[in-house]
């Protein structure tokens, strides 16, 4: 186990009709900036449950930020808080809207020349504009973590950001939300948990047990549950342990002592920013083809979740790891998420030499958790994943 | 799934040579007190390596802090903070100096008649004066939340506090310092956790998959690491998958959303208090009987964690819960742990009647999950257990 420090003080609350509660967490004279994606929370009644509970206090709202976060429409928001002197940013949405807040909670403290300097600076925020967030879609676990990723579509960026200032103060847990979601949005939301438990899982051992058995119990619960959340998201059961896997399947705690992968996304980014692909599928359609690529170097934990979160009994160490994979394939598709390129676009040659070219252009030599993964490796693997 | 809040603002520093953080966690201009126990500190090299770290730092020492953390000699401790214009505090040291500083953390600023209160009409402290802990047995989790347990032995007392304002500001937990626990103590600690576990997960099924995995979690990972920290407290990786295992066992995480249990420590205080039997081995006396006692209520858990955890795959319900109980029995017994109260005490008749009889003046009319047990049930547990 690698030596490791955690602290995490978001306030989670969670549970059946929680949202009225947000009032007992804005300060009463607080001057609220409530942000918001594209409206959903008009039609679900979840917008009027935070205004009737915001009732006394002074809100000023600002929609229209776009799945993938962008820069622009952000830097409209950042104008609104100069304007009307906002103390207190209200996420109500999902990972793009609170990745969105977190952003300016940043860049309304920040005092360098442009809030893009937080961005492409790599600048940690210590203490941003203290912000909640309610959320209406599980999967990203931004409401409880530090980072975020923000996209600036006019020069075709996805960056990430993040610091020890930028936890939500609170964040709002009903799963009951959960009713209104479109299936394939469901669908993206349990395929993007189980893949950042992968991300911090599938490396190599390195003795941290309890850790190994957490992403596990977590990928477990996210199987167990997901025939149900797709098909009736109105059972509470399921809901309650879909949107709190996927919380803590990125809250911090599992990659506490244990080296850390995040090669699929940086692959999946690029597959978001050429073909506009949900950001979950890219995730699906790298994942096996990157298993695959790098096997020898994975294959004893590829094992072991074979063992343990598919009961893969049989066979050798390379038996269970292939396996292992399969099932993992198996598992997408019984989501209805596509797994190889070519399902989502015709457009697809040339595309790996083009984000071997992009990795190479940043300067990324060496990806995953040995950074070993040089752009020529991505090239490869990408075209596995045609 | 119940509703339920979650926050934990402890600052945890994790890990291989790790204590002389605790210069970098405490304000330079802090007027410190230092607390321990009975001195193992000075034996084992912790003392000095908090010592050095502080070297720039104003450290008034505060030693002789018992197991089970007297009320008389914490308000000498109290007198010294407040003759020093004591600003901060350290506990160095396990469970009881931890517990011991909660409530030194929450005297300091309690402006009521008698720091007593604070205990006997359950105030909850909102603020208390800042402290950090240097863990050094790993087994009551008191370095990640906000309870503690104190004792007067002028009434025979042992009441339990807490509050929002007492998690620790930062935990170091440096697994190395295991090496010169003694084997009793390394077991202690073990059961101790294992029970924390049991306390918050044996009941019934509430349909929170994922802390019942998290909770089965910990026990695997308790079960798999048991014997190399007995034989050779010098391993590493079972060091340290058993210190993060006691810290996880009662931070909070795994009783969010579901009934806990507790009526075995109830019955073990008890035991502690009129036989001074250590606290994790009156729990090791009480849990099996508990568990046969109230077999109906709580087989299916019992079932679950039977399968999950010792791999019982036979038979039905009943059989894999009792074969459980058998299990953990066992396990007790590997470490070393007797199970019957016999074992510690040729003078247990009357026992059960006493401690029903002591519940009974407490009022104390319903225990346990269901809030169903009795004093006569008490009697009949512990009657059980001899």
């Amino acid at each position: 186990m690698n030596n490791f420090e955690l602290k995490n003080p978001t306030k989670i609350i969670f549970g059946k009709d929680t949202i009225e509660k947000v009032k007992e967490e804005i300060p009463q004279d607080a001057k609220v900036l409530l942000l918001y994606g594209g409206g959903s929370i008009k039609k679900n009644g979840i917008y009027e449950q935070v205004k009737t509970a915001l009732a006394k206090v002074d809100v000023t709202e600002f929609g229209g930020i776009p799945a993938n976060p962008e820069y622009a429409t952000l830097m409209e928001a950042l104008q609104v808080i100069k304007d009307k002197n906002i103390t207190y940013l209200l996420a109500v949405g999902g990972g793009s809207v609170i990745d969105g807040t977190k952003f300016l909670s940043a860049a309304a403290v920040y005092d360098g020349d442009t809030p893009w300097d937080i961005l492409t600076k790599n600048i940690r925020t210590e203490k941003g504009m203290p912000f909640g967030t309610v959320l209406t879609l599980p999967a990203t676990g931004s409401e409880m973590n530090s980072g975020a990723v923000i996209t600036r579509a006019e020069t075709k960026e996805k960056l990430a950001m993040g610091g020890p200032g930028l936890f939500p103060e609170f964040s709002i847990l009903d799963p009951q939300v959960i009713t209104s979601i479109p299936q394939r949005q469901l669908a993206n939301g349990i395929t993007d948990a189980f893949t950042h438990v992968l991300e911090q899982y599938m490396t190599y051992p390195i003795g941290a047990l309890l850790q190994d058995r957490f992403a596990e119990s977590i990928l477990q619960t996210l199987v167990e549950i997901a025939p149900t959340v797709i098909k009736d998201p109105t059972d509470y059961k399921a809901a309650s342990n879909f949107m709190w896997s996927c919380t803590m399947a990125l809250n911090g705690l599992i990659q506490k002592g244990v080296p850390g992968d995040w090669a699929v996304h940086a692959m999946g980014h690029e597959l978001t920013a050429l073909f506009g692909i949900d950001h979950a599928r890219t995730l699906a359609v790298i994942a096996p083809s990157h298993y695959k690529f790098n096997f020898e170097a994975k294959k004893e934990k590829l094992a072991q979740y074979g063992e343990r979160v598919w009961n893969i009994t049989e066979g050798s160490t390379d038996d269970k790891a292939y396996a292992a994979i399969e099932k993992t394939v198996d598992f997408f598709h019984e989501l209805g998420i596509d797994t190889k390129l070519s399902d989502y676009t015709k457009d697809y040659e040339g595309t790996a030499e083009e984000i071997s070219k992009r990795f190479t252009d940043r300067g990324w030599t060496g990806l995953g958790e040995h950074q070993s993964l040089s752009p020529d490796k991505v090239e490869k693997i990408v075209k596995m994943a045609y």
